[in-house]
């Protein structure tokens, strides 16, 4: 049995999606700017895939949404398109994203403060979260932006955004927000909470990897760093439209709002009788478990044992799972977890989590929960752990 | 029957391209950065994807090649990383791209120049090329960088790199080449003259839209503007990488290069007879028909038609051909091919081109001549094009 629970990283293809993209790649298409029968059917298909990422947004008509490439583009077209306007400018000098922004965010911020610009990063709390209140230690009236993901992707917390987006609001800062680990996963409308941009990925929402989109409010003027676009179609991306992507973003988003409720119970019930049942084992720290988390998700301390080790026994069992990142990006480092949370420093080499999807199945759980205990009996054998007893702890 | 004669805007995705990409479209797989088993199974995929790239532009092992999202990144990747790295510094200056070029280069060279570089389009001549010559008008020791395409898909001109390659090299000016357009159709050797940079989207050579590759000469210093990028698998661009398309191009560049004979004589042999047929016909003028060409590419103008209204009769007798570009891209615009050859300037609203594939057929060809003599006959009916009888010309 090969279970695969890596899904916060890169989704399997939903067979649905693929089906839908398939006309696109086994047939001729137009491009949407051609002048025959076939890029106008291209162009069809197109709005067609737009209506479904506005549907699945609850976009309002007046708001723009246009495909990308995907996250690390988002990212990094959004921080270029800040500095070159605002930052260059001078009418803007600093930016404030988490310490748990993604790697794009991250050295993308690095590189606008290598050119002079202050870049603060928001602490995140013991529940694994950005606590709203610490904007008012950052917000300055030449802030560009802030940029804070929905989701932590390692832990699966659920940050406030909507807390974050009204302070933002009230202090007229644009607020971006990442939205590729909640999407399918917790409840998501741009009306209630209001962003002035939210952009995702499509690998984690079982669409592929190299599609994404970026939503922005009809008031944010995007400034393009993608060049070559040509309106309307493009709007503000270059081209030539990767149509079977986009096509498959738009299914993609359409069986995430329909899973939605699945994954909030099915799968929650899934990765919690995971959780229990590894809880119980000696040494194994469930992290931010009593936060507000993403239905898909557990992330673990294993106290002794190093995570690359649990990953490769893990794996000789048949499980795909993750740990956290402990590289750093060039001089800087999304902040570990464990870090954050204020456990033993020695614990971020440490973590091994699960992130299911709405494929995962009993059995794969109960596999995992096997394979998981008799990988960390083997790897105890050799480990200096010393088991403490509960009675004596 | 349906022919399909837009193929330098895109193709159809070759079907053992598709074959190659769909393990990754139908099945799980890991992320390049993933610590298992699948993890491990797509960094040897990414592996063989590069290889065939290093082998289709016989790169020489020390140089770098990357996945890109396209032409429009790439094009927009590197002038942002030039304005960045080099003319925000005060290092250089200025930046000459051909007056030809994309929308992407275009645009962006005009960013470029409202933060204060200075621009040069180097002009076509009557043949549809670059005069390497016209260089020496504009390189100075603060250029940054010469950008033009190998060929231009509107008339299927090839520019001749070779020499301004090494009128580059001699000014020690970086050079950049997009060859989208010439991958498959002519003989590429990225050692015989020696690029800084080359770059090309999947899109013309039978890969999906949506993925494409950056060439860089071992000495060029790339400024990554897609950040996030995590070494040594993502090279120069942030994640995830899109495997599917990576697999699909590393395979349509080994299709391409295999096809290359057929398409230098049996793709031609057909463009030959189509252009044959259509020429003898009163006021068919082919452009730029004795230079060097690719050989898939037949580009007309046709006195007294609007191109438009030929696109529509063409493909109501179901000939998907194009036209070449006029609207501007802001303030900005390519050049006319046919204003750049000296000819009327109504002409650039009456051309219309013919781009073949290695998949167009001998039955195809007919049915375009046949539906474009009908065309003709149909249109001129109702236009003031008066023929003038040859011996009166």
């Amino acid at each position: 049995m090969q279970v695969y629970l890596d899904n916060n990283r890169l989704t399997q293809v939903d067979p649905q999606v693929l089906s839908a993209m398939e006309p696109f790649l086994k047939e001729p298409y137009g491009d949407l700017h051609a002048l025959h029968a076939r890029g106008a059917s291209s162009r069809k298909e197109f709005l067609k895939a737009l209506e479904k990422l506005y549907a699945g947004l609850h976009a309002p008509e007046e708001s723009d949404i246009f495909f990308s490439s995907g996250t690390a583009e988002n990212h990094s077209s959004l921080l270029m398109g800040i500095y070159s306007g605002l930052i260059l400018t001078g009418r803007k000098n600093n930016l404030i994203i988490s310490e748990r922004s993604d790697a794009a965010m991250m050295e993308g911020a690095r590189f606008l403060e290598s050119q002079g610009c202050k870049v603060h990063k928001l602490p995140v709390n013991k529940e694994g979260i950005v606590d709203p209140e610490s904007l008012y230690d950052y917000l300055t009236p030449r802030t560009a932006l802030v940029s804070v993901p929905m989701v932590d992707p390692e832990s699966g917390a659920i940050n406030p955004v909507e807390e974050i987006a009204e302070i933002c609001r009230r202090y007229e800062v644009p607020f971006h927000t990442d939205a590729t680990h909640a999407l399918g996963k917790i409840p998501l409308d741009v009306q209630a909470f209001d962003p002035d941009l939210l952009s995702f990925g499509g690998e984690a929402i079982h669409a592929p990897a190299g599609i994404g989109a970026v939503y922005l409010k009809d008031s944010f003027e995007w400034m393009p760093t993608v060049f070559g676009a040509r309106n309307p179609w493009e709007r503000y991306r270059g081209g030539p439209l990767n149509l079977a992507g986009a096509v498959g973003l738009g299914k993609a988003l359409e069986l995430a709002s329909d899973a939605l409720e699945f994954e909030m119970e099915d799968t929650r019930d899934l990765r919690d009788r995971l959780e229990e049942e590894l809880r119980t084992l000696p040494g194994v720290i469930p992290l931010v478990a009593w936060a507000l988390r993403v239905p898909n998700t557990v992330l673990f301390a294993v106290e002794g044992l190093e995570s690359e080790l649990m990953l490769y026994e893990l794996d000789r069992g048949g499980v795909e799972a993750y740990a956290c990142t402990v590289q750093p990006f060039g001089n800087w480092q999304r902040r570990p977890v464990t870090e954050a949370l204020g456990l033993d420093p020695r614990l971020k080499h440490s973590t091994v989590g699960f992130a299911l999807s709405r494929f995962t199945t009993e059995e794969e759980i109960d596999h995992t929960v096997k394979t998981f205990k008799e990988m960390l009996e083997y790897l105890r054998s050799f480990s200096t752990f010393e088991e403490v007893p509960h009675e004596q702890k």
